[in-house]
């Protein structure tokens, strides 16, 4: 088996096939139909062995991993997933791996009607970059930098559990399947899509830990911010393992992928009225940085540094 | 210095600006409007250190390289480049090396006019991918597979000089600087874009040996092919170095990044006409594979095995 055999057999003709493909994988380039109403979103996000995953993890996760974090970007923008490229560098061929890897990709993308379209696979240390195309409706991709003071700054789901199963890596089975999922299988957002593109004035996804993210809204928006912190969403479990901590986890922990955003407070009643698990944890300020509003009242500074690779 | 300062310091602003980005590099991912006339090509391509290029090579000529071998996929699709991602892994923060990447990489950005718009920065082994975004008149894209039985096989410039720069890695000195030139920083021939869009059946870029492209061609067409040797043109710096087996290096050496394409023969005298450089080394034909015609009229086939990763 050599490289074009390698794309043939895991590749080619694996994942969901879109009538908006004019060209997909096997030429110089794909070609692709974009909707006159529509902008074109791209993302892309590389993981690395043993940063972003450890040799020991099933290709299929690895694979499902490398997509849904991609498809995250897409929820955080208000963008429908459509095409995706993939940049594979493997150390050597694998065939049990790549079967798996080639598995967790068709899964994945299948979920999201996604399109595997291009690539490019190379001899190295194992690294894979995903770029995601999305479609938005014109002018409509909801933007870091749209904060306005007053705003609610309003968190989806649950947040921790990811980082409580990077705590546990070498004692997965101590934590139940659901936990473990929120690492390997994070479910990204994109059921929030037309909600946010009707109320959202900002948004991102919580992929470094819920303080440093919001503060790339702040800092994109000119604007401060004051939370509470007994309102963050903590996942459950995360208040059994770590009940200390557990504010900590959700604040800091990365991996999530649920969304945080801002929206006018005169949207207040009407998303409670659409009961989307959305929490409301603060409101956007003039005064710049993140603080957190203690029970006396008291306002205190957080520290807003999040996961950095250098 | 972290993650978010180095993306600010030597991407965020490098590259030539686009009024058609509606959001660039900062946010969860880029906004970009595509023409209601144009379909959008995606291409990506990684380099790997130790693979594509070696680890004492100066960081501009790396960067110039990655850009430019995806501005070659434009090229053999008839596109227009426009924007581009880059997934970029360091092994460490080096700032020396980052100012010279930087630049390489805005220098060839800016002569395309193409805009850098989003990307990811990760630790490791020190790997980059770039996901280069074009623009087509719909439905022209120039695809493999459109070869005819009876259309001439076009080559355009000269091939083999940059499998001779590779074969003197060692002693680069011993070469001219325009040959050195034709490895480090290869002439994508977007400018052959029109001519290529009104006479071309379909095109391929020369990046792993004119055999082995011309059989992707081939095999995509469904078609097979009897080129002259005679007529394949080869640098003369090659012919100079080599003279035995400069056909070889031209037929096997691959990094050149000329286009090979096909074409009607009734355009034949248009082409001459127009004075392109480009060159007749054979034509198609109904029998599948890949033959050389010899100077007493036998015909022989010809191997097509290119570079493979494994």
């Amino acid at each position: 088996m050599n490289e074009f055999s390698l794309i043939d057999r895991y590749f080619k003709n694996i994942s969901f096939q879109r009538e908006d493909v004019i060209l997909g994988i096997g030429d110089d380039a794909a070609c692709l139909r974009v909707p006159v109403d529509m902008d074109l979103v791209v993302s892309t996000d590389t993981l690395v062995e043993g940063v972003h995953f450890l040799a020991d993890w099933d290709a299929y996760d690895i694979a499902t991993r490398a997509v849904l974090v991609n498809v995250s970007d897409m929820a955080a923008m208000g963008a429908i997933p459509c095409w995706t490229t993939l940049a594979l560098t493997l150390p050597s061929l694998n065939e049990g791996w790549l079967q798996r890897y080639s598995k967790g990709l068709a899964d994945s993308l299948g979920v999201y009607q996604i399109a595997l379209v291009g690539g490019d696979t190379t001899r190295g240390p194992l690294t894979m970059t995903l770029t995601m195309h999305g479609l938005v409706p014109k002018g409509r991709g909801i933007k870091r930098s749209g904060a306005k003071v007053g705003d609610l700054i309003m968190v989806s789901g649950d947040l921790g559990a990811a980082a409580l199963a990077v705590s546990f890596l070498d004692k997965k089975n101590e934590l139940s399947d659901e936990v473990v999922k929120k690492l390997l299988q994070p479910t990204p957002r994109v059921d929030l899509r037309d909600f946010l593109l009707q109320y959202a004035t900002s948004a991102i996804d919580i992929s470094d830990g819920l303080a440093a993210d919001l503060n790339h809204i702040l800092q994109a928006s000119q604007v401060g911010a004051c939370i509470n912190l007994e309102k963050i969403p903590v996942h459950p479990t995360v208040k059994q393992h770590h009940h200390e901590f557990a504010t900590e986890f959700a604040l800091r922990g990365g991996d999530d992928y649920e969304l945080c955003f801002t929206s006018s407070p005169d949207n207040a009643s009407e998303i409670e009225r659409l009961g989307l698990s959305c929490h409301c944890i603060g409101i956007v300020e003039a005064e710049l940085g993140l603080r957190a509003v203690l029970l006396n009242g008291d306002k205190i500074p957080l520290a807003t540094a999040g996961y950095s690779h250098f």
